[in-house]
């Protein structure tokens, strides 16, 4: 057991993975990338229960309590908080290998000063050890921020959201600690049975008629305008395929219209409104020098069942290898070449060469995002750090991010992170690849410096 | 030498695996998906010679013979079995790093005890020793499974095939010691130029004529009790992408009928009849409570001038990157969601992704098979466990299979899994990612428990 | 500091990876593709200073630069030498973990004798170090060369290029030292803008009207020979997707006249014309018992800015995993099957088990080429050699190739792939996979012997 999670030697191989992880491990947190309940960071009450802070809304794990049995009701269901970690407890031993058996258990140690390890057996024994931690004033949001060393971060809010939640979180801190992130997705799902609404509520909040693409593009850019002024240094844009960024603006302007009196566009005309609208809102990021994000890949609500009893973002969602990445990025890039920070999120592990040839090729601008979602696990991120170190640049890296769906992942996900990275640089080093110094030099810049500079945080 | 192959050693890294493998290498052997010769083992009698036991029905051998020059008169063609065996050992040091030379090595000394190595010097010496091992009685068919540990396994068998091996075999373990599997690929290949002489075995066996698609499923149907009755657990199927299980049955039938008459359909045509099937078949899965086996991603029969002189299965197939896995096995899956257990063999490294992404996302029926074929190598099975134990579940893995073209393969290919398999998890026990306990529990249950149960063998 | 680039241990993991690179180190370099400056080396003037020696002609070094922010006067453009090398050292440290970060270290240590490392510190210091060793008779090419222990060599070269250059070589070395390679892309890039021009060039060498297919075929025959009687060995196609060999000509002539008008032929139309002009230069090949190498999936200037300001070959490239690679490789393998002797080059990883399946079925004529470009990485090369070791035979691989775009590359690639080919026998050897003797012999052919006698070399 001792060996387990071990704040010595967890995932670190060598004696040089030891040094350079000393380097770095204590530096504060930046995270350009997550899904903060900003509300709750602000409001700054205690968590209510272990379930609530480890798993409610996380469906990470959901997916894997799925996978060994577990019925609905434990997990998103009706049962009672308590009842549902029992029964997570009653299969957590099966999860091993999957990165939430480590995150949970690094969460209960690093942060709850919890170091058994969850069975069936002592499932009770650790849920009343945690509530009794969760109980303290230490274990509020903004305390367990302060023990992970958050320095600032970059929450996913949408265009229509009021960013009241920052502004009082912000007041508190006396600086902008929580950056809002523009992600704009909803408008350009055209063919989404909700986008007609989803327009309404941009009319409305904007006190607009949007019947023409120009209007679309005024009232975007107030709002843009309105995330500027909260802090907001970056743009976030789920896809399954780039768009293009170039497509015709009469085309786009009669599609749009049509969308807008209830008929749904076909996949070909919706790509051109989209095309469009992809350049447009690059655009406005180019203006202000923000970093326009892109996670490419995902495939969601792909199991039915999911979907249509729980809804998106519950676990229905995969990775596809047979998507056509490069004609439509390289549109887009050479479009904004050299004028807009642009950062590619992988998930599918089959995009990543592609993806890595084209950030070396377009220059210091356009950068590699951290192993995504999927991918963000021990061998996932090692895999790509050994892949895109060789054919781009370590200091090119965009940063970790945490994608947090709750609280404590700030830390789990971080503390990974940098453990991995120690260990590739540190496999390097020990294979006579480069000195020590440069390895802690990269690092420090990769772990720290360059996401900061580069998101301007 | 004394390295090579080492029972201690072979293939495990560290101290945790060599731990992990001591409690595993006993364990009986179920295997659920095999090309047994059931014939061979009902009958029990000695081998010929050491090359109708190594490597007379065994292409992976032929196939790196060719790569080295063999004269196919040498591998496939007329030369005696002795002259077969000394032109092997003369090439037989090139062919190292493939899996073949570690098999036919590990079968040589695990089974017959001898432990020399291959050379073009030492091939005649070998035969001799071999040749005089496979006299005994202690080589025949049921003792070398005996002595192999098989507890029960699944062949692969065609629709029109009669069990009777199977029943005698059965008959003399006093249990279902072979169970057959139902592939009914023949009857899904309607662009076969042999569909039509298939159909009318099927006709002949059945004593029906075949005019629609009931009476064919009215046939299919009773081919499935008939091997339910002898202890089918599972089905198998071959495709190069899956079909969606979904299709117009009107066109189906009326594509059917013309293929009946001899009409070749075109590839679309093919493709509502293969769809509509695949989902019929599927039916009659759910209903048993069957395992349906999908093998996906194999092109078949790409080297014509093996294809026209000796035939299939003889070492003319590829894996192919540039297939759309994703679009029918999301129809698939659907259907079936929750009513089917669903095991899905990955041949193309380019495709595990995407698949180990689909598993993770419909819950614990779905699993993902073992490495097949040309990635069931130390360093594929390898990279498969570290993926596919991150993104899904290693508890939920379907479990290994020997995919045997030769006896002696249900002792080395299931070895070198659990060899790969302590290896992999002890590597994340070094690493402190799970604890030792957890990796042995692990390493038990898909080296034997979880697929007993799932293919409720 | 000490361990870097370590003779004795520089990417050699254990003991066994130690000895085996013992035994190939000292072999001489046998190069079947680069692209050599034949006439700087038959011209033999020591090099005017370091920044020429080490990146004014090495794209891979100018794709760093430009992703750590170094304007482009100092990289392709208008600057001195030394301002170039300086600015270079200025953020040489952050490129540790790319290659040139190696590579150039290897050059200077193991071929100037300097050991320092790089830095914005010390870049002046090594400069002047760099420039004094430059002016000594034993920094001239040839020198160099024997120094690097390069045996011969084989540049690439155009159908309408003089040889004279390698006459010249050749004749001061008493042998065929560099070979041409026979490389006739631009005459298949028919829609390129250039294709007339070039058509025109063939007409003017070879005093011919090239007015029909029948014409350029004899024309190209012509040069095919005289290569052939300056000790070519071998032609080389690069090309994203391979064509199929396979083109109906009469409709080829069609679209060649066309084109030789002036218009453009449809992306359609060239493929007709490609897949039969590729097809008849096999045919050349195959007469001559050539090997056809195909580098396969390049993308090329994607990036406009550098295409338009720079031009090709300048690091505008990627690699791309979204095309099919086998449907037109399986018609060109199957119409060459046993008739041409063909190397595969993969620069994407997407492509790589497809491309390995393929060498493994269509025997020992077909051969995979040694990691290329993107991958042309510790990683990368390791990656490659672990997987088609298993797949396809160690002892058929096409053998290592310097791509090299300057007279050091011959070593420090070389050397690089021998010690990853050292550590990967090495550790299969340390897991037993292989006894140390079966490792020793691969490498040797490996590194030398095999790809000599297949290129006949």
């Amino acid at each position: 057991m001792k060996n387990f999670l071990s704040e010595r030697k967890y995932l670190l191989s060598n004696a040089s993975a030891k040094k350079i992880y000393k380097e770095i491990k204590s530096l504060p947190i930046v995270d350009p990338h997550n899904h903060a309940n900003v509300a709750e960071i602000a409001d700054n009450k205690n968590f209510s229960d272990p379930w609530q802070l480890f798993a409610a809304t996380d469906h990470y794990v959901w997916e894997v309590l799925r996978k060994r049995n577990v019925p609905e009701k434990y997990i998103s269901g009706g049962a009672m908080p308590k009842e549902k970690w029992l029964k997570m407890a009653s299969v957590f031993p099966e999860i091993a290998g999957n990165p939430v058996y480590e995150w949970i258990h690094l969460d209960l140690r690093r942060y709850l000063g919890i170091d058994d390890i969850i069975s069936p057996e002592n499932g009770l024994k650790i849920w009343d050890k945690a509530s009794a931690a969760l109980q303290k004033k230490g274990a509020r949001p903004q305390a367990l921020l302060k023990k992970i060393a958050v320095e600032t971060m970059c929450s996913t809010d949408d265009p229509v959201d009021t960013l009241k939640h920052h502004a009082r979180m912000n007041e508190q801190a006396q600086k902008i600690f929580i950056h809002p992130t523009w992600r704009p997705d909803k408008i350009m799902n055209i063919r989404s049975k909700n986008w007609k609404d989803y327009l309404y509520s941009l009319e409305k909040k904007f006190n607009a008629e949007i019947d023409n693409l120009d209007k679309l593009m005024e009232v975007l850019k107030q709002s843009h305008d309105y995330f500027a002024a909260h802090g907001c240094v970056a743009s976030d844009h789920g896809v399954q395929a780039p768009p293009t960024g170039i497509g015709n603006k009469d085309t786009a302007e009669k599609i749009f219209k049509m969308a807008k009196t209830g008929v749904i566009p076909s996949i070909d005309e919706a790509k051109v409104y989209i095309n469009w609208i992809f350049g447009e809102m690059a655009g406005l990021d180019a203006s202000k020098n923000w970093v326009f994000q892109i996670h490419i890949g995902a495939v969601r609500d792909v199991r039915d069942s999911i979907f249509n009893n729980i809804g998106p973002d519950a676990g229905g969602d995969v990775s596809d290898h047979f998507i056509d990445i490069l004609s439509p990025l390289r549109s887009f890039l050479n479009r904004f070449d050299d004028k807009l920070k642009i950062v590619l999120y992988c998930l599918e592990p089959g995009h990543q060469a592609t993806l890595a040839t084209i950030a070396r090729t377009f220059g210091s601008k356009v950068r590699l995002g951290a192993a995504w979602w999927l991918c963000d696990t021990p061998i996932g991120m090692k895999r790509q750090l050994e892949y895109i170190g060789s054919v781009d640049l370590f200091a090119n890296f965009a940063g970790m991010v945490s994608d947090s769906r709750k609280l404590l992942s700030y830390g789990s996900r971080f503390e990974v992170f940098r453990r991995v990275l120690s260990d590739v640089l540190g496999e390097m080093v020990g294979k006579g690849q480069m000195p020590l110094c440069a390895a802690i030099e990269l690092a420090e810049k990769m772990s720290y410096s360059e996401p900061k500079k580069f998101y301007n945080l």
